[in-house]
């Protein structure tokens, strides 16, 4: 049990309500759940306990589960299809609506650049090559005999949270907002196994990484970082790719921006300097205040986002969890802080979960809600020491032109009609 | 990484072989991919580089994404519907397609004994009653909004590998005889939390579990247990549980054997002895040699399987991968060995993933199939080192007259044409 001493007493630890992350009992007894008489018990009992579908047997095994029908809102949201961007956009995971921390392949958060390609793998190759001894070229079939390792690491795109950086807050959910960060099992072959295979030029300094979609989405990455934790990934969530995530293969660059870790791919080349693909020039670059812009800023920083309560829930006076993610591009999650005024005061909140380094973790801290309004925000803090940024300082350091790579506190308002929404403090 | 020495050179560590963990180049080298001359790399990126697939864009981003229709065949094994059983029956894992150590939400291998019941959340109620202060009845709403904490397990039926008991070997693939093992992130509620809030009866002992499917599965367990590491989970992997894993609510009981964790959870009584329920007298008892029949064996025993190569693969002379799957009711894995001669000589395997205390752990070694005959073991021992038994010693143990909690030993002989089949040795 990660839980280990229970307190039923509440106890203040910070201002607006937030308690001892200690307090795990009295949920029922202050009014969740019926306490119920011998004749309640029993009334209860006529009303329940014989439901239609405990009085006919039900469906028998199956060959692939799907979720149930009752959770069917449980989903990405795609939006509407943009004809000048075939196949272009994004979906984002409904952080809201999730526990634990991983994320079912089904609601893995995606991200296309010309759509989804539907490849045979039997056709499909993967090349290496440029400055090598041996250029390569191995099939799917190839990979599959490859030793391999797994890893359950978050996947942050880099333009998450960015509206975040505008003038106003944007209004929305924490999945609309936050949506595009997810967590999985990922499955592969040490990239740095295939590369020495080819043989490594020693002038070689950069990996040119190319998809097979129709963009030909590409990306370059140092050649040291290639060599020290990249995977090539056949597998998440112990199965084989989802299309969508880049079936049959693709980069997995643990920490780092998601655009790099280029899905369907097809090619490496290895090169003394990076190949300026589109996407690391018109795109995927933060713009300073001063309107220079850094071509590469590859790690994902330490950041924390407030689940639930979040944006577009109602809520009534009474006991709640305090819920959320945290993670960071350089290691693990050490601590993180919840405050319900707006950041005059900090709580230290539980860590439920974690599954290991640049994972996402699950913190968690009890909070009764008066009715007065309420400014709920986290700060995570990670192995390394680093802080997550007040919104301000983070302005500050990179200026309002930036999109990517919003990692500062975020405060989820709650007035005192019990509304939630974004705000700025 | 996991992996941090790498050998070149094929060192032989046991018989028939079986080589040193640490081998992971040469595959390509050897022959596994195609070293490409500058001419035929032109040729192939004629052949490859320009697929149908990477010169339209695909479609965009969806709701709830789904496998690729090129891997359809890596499916569960639902078996034909029984009319005599209606909705009962199995459907097994395909661990021999799969990789890493997590089972996707799809593919977790089912057990039901009146198939799967369609249950509206919202008219679902669980309720604790019997030896307890206050009866209380919770709804799904209610358990929401308790604290939750993850726990990534394996789940294992105790009738898993049960054909390995028959006086002849049964011939299948790791699916058919191995496949009810799976592994997932269980997120929920600890049962502590809810039996404490109401309030436990000094003189209880057992608790009954009841779900809500139409075969009213019932289990008892000790109230030690309930109150040490059991918890009453909403969700796995992330995602609200699947109908078949138990939607909206089961309990989940680590290292135990997978009927206990009663899936469509609805009741928790508290009680001075087991309730006799017919699935813990009729079945899930282990009949001895004498006739005599343990009626409660719940934990599950060191095992270990290789899924590759294993039932009715074909095999062609060259390296391979050994891998498989290890795992232990009592806690971690130590440590795996793999013999290639059928016991004679054993290599230690390398354990590339073991996400936590009773997950599944992954293990590796290479061997290099000459074409001769040859015959694969696999044995783990635990952190509690305990060894798994060769099938000799379990049967002098447990007698023929069993059927569950088979954790031996188990061989793949590979013959002189390369078909895998199950052997006893």
């Amino acid at each position: 049990m990660t839980i280990d001493k229970l307190e039923t007493a509440e106890e203040s630890v910070a201002g607006n309500g937030l308690l001892s992350r200690r307090l795990l009992l009295g949920l029922g007894i202050s009014g969740t759940a019926a306490a119920l008489s011998p004749n309640l018990l029993a009334a209860e009992a006529s009303r329940f306990n014989i439901p239609s579908w405990s009085k006919q047997p039900g469906p028998g095994p199956s060959a692939y589960g799907q979720p149930s029908p009752f959770v069917a809102d449980i989903q990405r949201d795609p939006g509407r299809a943009n004809p000048l961007y075939p196949g272009g956009g994004a979906s984002r995971t409904p952080l809201h609506a999730l526990r634990g921390t991983l994320t079912p392949n089904g609601l893995h958060f995606e991200r296309h650049h010309a759509g989804v390609p539907a490849i045979d793998p039997a056709e499909h190759k993967l090349i290496i090559n440029g400055l090598v001894d041996r250029a390569l070229a191995f099939s799917y079939d190839d990979l599959l005999r490859y030793p391999m390792v797994s890893r359950i690491q978050f996947l942050e795109c880099s333009g998450n949270s960015g509206a975040l950086f505008g003038a106003t807050p944007p209004q929305g959910t924490a999945q609309s907002i936050n949506g595009l960060v997810s967590c999985a099992e990922w499955t592969g072959i040490p990239l740095s196994v295939l590369l020495n295979e080819a043989g490594i030029d020693p002038t070689a300094r950069w990996l040119s990484c190319v998809g097979a979609d129709a963009a030909s989405m590409g990306r370059s990455i140092p050649l040291d970082k290639a060599l020290d934790d990249v995977l090539v990934a056949l597998f998440q969530n112990g199965e084989p790719l989802r299309p969508e995530q880049g079936f049959p293969l693709r980069l997995f660059v643990p920490g780092w921006e998601g655009n790099v870790s280029v899905k369907w791919l097809t090619q490496l080349k290895l090169a003394r300097e990076p190949s300026q693909f589109r996407d690391e020039t018109s795109k995927y670059t933060d713009t300073l205040a001063d309107r220079k812009s850094l071509q590469f800023s590859f790690p994902m920083g330490v950041k924390s986002i407030i689940t639930s309560p979040s944006g577009k829930m109602q809520l009534q006076p009474g006991l709640y969890q305090i819920e959320g993610l945290a993670w960071s591009g350089a290691g693990r999650i050490a601590k993180v802080e919840v405050s319900a005024d707006g950041g005059a005061s900090w709580a230290p909140a539980h860590i439920d979960a974690q599954s290991g380094d640049k994972s996402l973790a699950r913190f968690r801290v009890p909070w009764r809600y008066s009715g007065a309004p309420a400014q709920l925000i986290s700060r995570a803090t990670d192995s390394e020491g680093k802080l997550q940024p007040t919104r301000d300082a983070l302005l500050a350091e990179v200026g309002s032109l930036a999109f990517y790579h919003f990692n500062a506190q975020q405060c989820w308002a709650v007035d005192n009609k019990g509304e939630v929404s974004n705000a700025y403090v």
